[in-house]
């Protein structure tokens, strides 16, 4: 009865071809069936993804940098306050069986570090930090991909044969 | 769209009784549609609680203490490890619209007093840790319950009238 | 080398007789030579400690709730900014060889319950929160304290003699 | 009164050079009269770097991952477990003045991340993540060096006149 949980990381601000690729994302992510989470912001990549998630019918979780429950996107079926600031982070990665990683800034590069550490599939979608990075942070596999679709493929492909 | 949280807080091992009890709060949670959060382990109060929802059809959330994924109760649907060890038990807390607590130990203890100090409606079920304590931590309104009957009651009261 | 430190918990907002008590227990953790740690903050119980034990040439630690050095009392040594909110009341309990409890309120409660459970020696001074409350916490020691100098006495009996 | 802090950044198995290079940044960060704090671990960067500044007369702070006081160097003055497990980089990266990274994996990128994210200086020793990273993190400034010697000298330079 273990939902699959999909994470979208990502910035409190970024362009519109990356909150375009965030919605899309998200609506992708719930029409498959499978349950976003994310940093619940109401803002940015965090609240784009949740917009797309929920307008496709889909189910949207928020672990939230602060501990207050009225900061949070309007598009969040679970709103989880932490307090924790950045000490949040590696909830959204340990908690997600895929992390897809759109444009950020260290707040989303210390989620991807952390995602390839603890051996999560990692998907960045729409910009490159390079593989002098993502190679180093860890055993965990990594992949670009250009488009929403292209992440989905990535998805599907990862959880119909995970990783051994 | 956020769906009301009610979180069930309680040890790792506990009396027959409060097992007996955590199972039946955790049913009527589910009955009453609402969403039940704990520290997700696959033993005591959180196992009981998650068995009893799960059984109601209801939608369970855990919080883990660890950072692994299988180390987590067979009757959730969010599983979502942290890896923060009792730095977790803030998320409970925060997260959670009611917290009920059931007999527990110095974990249980903490995440009560957390909840009264963050304004969090407090239940005390099947045992007492005293008012010289509870009447201490903070702002929070807090009650005893005897039975999962009268804990139930006192949620709903809480949530038709919330505490301004 | 490893030096031993002793946490003094309690307060934001305390009484002046618990302020004085905590200026106090301050000085004579410094006479003796251990290591003050607090939660860091420049403002009461942890501000009235920290002062104590500066005034009397000892070395301080706090551990701070925010992200901002900036956000502490003047009389600490080592500034540590966590921003993890009351995720960082683990901290320090666990860096704590002996936690003496001033006045306070959740927060405190939280750290003296988890203290207990950690199997950390808890001393609480000029307040008393009940046994119903400290015997259900978990395996370490606790005790009473009226005085800094009858904490100060229970500190040294314990360091002399640590339970097994 | 308030000391200033060196963080030491690195994975807990390291190349003979790069552990080389830690035990020497912890020599010269001591004879400089800086505050060496790193992850505390008996082992990789973090005991080469911890043994080096105690060799050299330093003051150590480690911040443990685990929640065990006897899973640490002995070179460190201060033992500070959290029990946190990767919730605890934050803390490393928010305590350092400056931040200095030698070789390490996932959990040393998500601490230069974080750490540019919240503007602290970054030298990076020894090795190259690329600007593509570093460059995306934040406001942090960062650099590469190539030796000891070299770090020593961006620290000196930065603290003489640190970033408005």
């Amino acid at each position: 009865m273990r939902k699959t949980i999909v994470g979208v990381m990502g910035g409190c601000t970024a362009s519109a071809e990356a909150l375009d690729g965030a919605y899309h994302i998200g609506r992708l992510i719930a029409e498959h069936g499978w349950t976003l989470l994310n940093g619940g912001r109401p803002e940015g990549i965090m609240d784009a993804s949740s917009r797309g998630a929920k307008e496709a019918g889909g189910t949207v979780i928020g672990v939230l940098f602060d501990d207050d429950r009225d900061n949070a996107s309007e598009y969040l079926d679970y709103v989880l306050p932490t307090g924790l600031g950045s000490g949040r982070n590696i909830i959204n990665v340990l908690s997600s069986d895929v992390v897809v990683a759109c444009e950020g800034n260290g707040g989303t590069m210390s989620e991807i570090a952390m995602a390839l550490r603890f051996e999560r599939r990692v998907i960045v979608l729409g910009f490159d930090p390079g593989a002098a990075f993502l190679d180093r942070c860890g055993r965990g596999e990594w992949s670009l991909a250009a488009t929403p679709d292209e992440a989905i493929s990535q998805i599907k492909a990862f959880l119909e044969s995970p990783k051994q």
